[in-house]
């Protein structure tokens, strides 16, 4: 419960010849801007070592494909990047492509001011599809090179705050905010690749950023949680992804907002009292939730017929 | 799934002398301009009958209090409300103060093109407080003289849509709108009184209405629903409430926004058809909900520790 000074580190494209050397290189760039603007934790993109390579056809197993993926966390190209945080006493959030014995993950890790890895999420919501289709203007195969997250939504209590993660798509889902609420979350980090152009040409071009920002804050204000946001950007490979990297505050507001679609830092200083009196009041979970009306959350998967009470239930004088 | 033209019909101010025979010639003056402006379905607010008595304390079962529920629905001064709409072929949302022998609801009613009573919502999320505190600048004892809604969050197939209801405060609740997106909802139909300048200065005044926007278009977007919200605004015995009624589109977007407050209609042409994309891909629920990580959200009502997985559930070198 104190003020924790937070860069996200908005990266601009990978292409798919960057080396992960040279990836690091960049990121060691904008840890070098974070230390010297007074940051103690910094948010790195979602897949950020490599170009978002969930838009090409792979077959499951093969080397092509799992040259994405890294073998060991910190290995020999990301070594770099845990030892020039623990020395600056900075902990990240890093989001990459996880081997688990043989399952594939789409993981971030959470790691403190000492370079400790201190905890790690798996993606739930996986979006696009598993199987290729030439007839879309670009694929999106989540589905196809990864198992669903299976660690749930933790929140790990380090630098002298509540953190939990979340991954791209799961900004969404109102109950990946939800959850880590309910685990009294005082600061949500994530990283994301969205592309835009593949689906229907209005919502999914003109609408993306706004409904990036719709997602944050309003996962932010009814969770009474910072968020912190960090994109990968502009055109990789030909297809174009959103930047609007920001931190947004437990009111709901946009406190910072990256203005390019390239490597850029952005930070604000989050004060984790400054959501008490939300906490208190309109959102005390404790005294206004109501989960005996919430069954259907957990009991459905996807939408059903209506459940409607009858009209004697309803007082309806015809009852 | 077709198109229906709605119409909200945001109140101004009624104060505690104002019969009920005058606010519903107001109504009826707002659904005159429903009828030709081309709507099928009008939305009116929360307790729109009377005054927000929430605001004034009283004593649970005295005379002065009892008056400002309803003995029967319709009853003698509502009646030509229903029989105005009925002739017009007019559906309606109308919240009031509803009697069920000895409980009390904030309730909300939908009636059908025919005049006929076709749903009834109880209000879940009560806002406020149940014992006054006149250190408080104001009053909101909902807590004090309503029982909690027994009736879930239906959703009705009427006029050609699948439409539920929700009532103020239930608005920010992203379980509000996600069981009835469970369950299909095209349009969910809701009515507000929020006071500003009660709480903390600069969240309970300053972002009333930035809240009520971001409340509405996240519920709005992510359950690929039309949001139709009616308030009931201005002042009212000294105290301010916000005005900003608005019809938001399945997209999040808003599409028709109050410019007073004051009496005033707002009307859009609601096509179900519009969400068709959203509910294919992003807002599949059936293919990207994960409930089996959503446990805590019907487990628990308030927050708690948090749950954290082992460092070798998590495959961490050292576990």
């Amino acid at each position: 419960m104190e003020a924790l000074v937070t860069g996200v580190a908005q990266m601009g494209p990978i292409q798919k010849i960057d080396s992960r050397a040279a990836v690091v290189r960049r990121m060691l760039a904008l840890l070098a801007e974070a230390k010297a603007r007074g940051c103690r934790f910094v948010v790195f993109p979602e897949l950020a070592l490599t170009t978002f390579f969930p838009r090409w056809v792979y077959e499951p197993g093969e080397p092509a494909l799992d040259a994405w993926f890294e073998d060991a966390m910190p290995g020999p190209e990301t070594r770099p990047l845990f030892d020039a945080a623990a020395a600056a006493g900075i902990g990240f959030y890093l989001g990459y492509a996880e081997k688990a014995g043989n399952r594939r993950f789409n993981t971030a890790i959470l790691v403190d001011g000492t370079g400790r890895i201190v905890g790690k999420y798996r993606k739930v919501h996986l979006p696009g599809h598993a199987e290729p289709d030439p007839s879309r203007l670009g694929e999106h195969l989540e589905k196809r090179y990864f198992h669903v997250g299976d660690l749930g939504f933790p929140v790990f209590e380090t630098m002298g705050a509540k953190i939990g993660m979340c991954i791209c798509n799961d900004r969404r889902w109102p109950e990946t905010y939800r959850v880590m609420g309910l685990q009294g979350v005082e600061l949500i980090a994530l990283g994301y690749n969205t592309p835009t152009g593949l689906g229907e040409p209005y919502q999914a071009a003109a609408q993306a950023n706004m409904h990036n920002e719709l997602s944050l804050r309003a996962g932010a204000y009814q969770n009474a949680t910072w968020v912190a946001a960090a994109a990968k950007c502009g055109v990789e490979g030909g297809y174009p992804m959103i930047g609007q990297s920001m931190i947004v505050s437990p009111l709901g507001e946009v406190v910072a907002m990256a203005a390019t679609l390239e490597d850029e830092l952005i930070t604000a200083r989050c004060d984790m009292k400054l959501a008490a009196y939300a906490r208190t009041e309109i959102f005390n979970f404790a005294r206004h939730r109501r989960p005996e009306a919430y069954a259907l959350i957990t009991d459905r998967v996807g939408a059903g017929e209506p459940v409607v009470p009858s009209r004697a239930q309803m007082g309806l004088d015809d009852a």
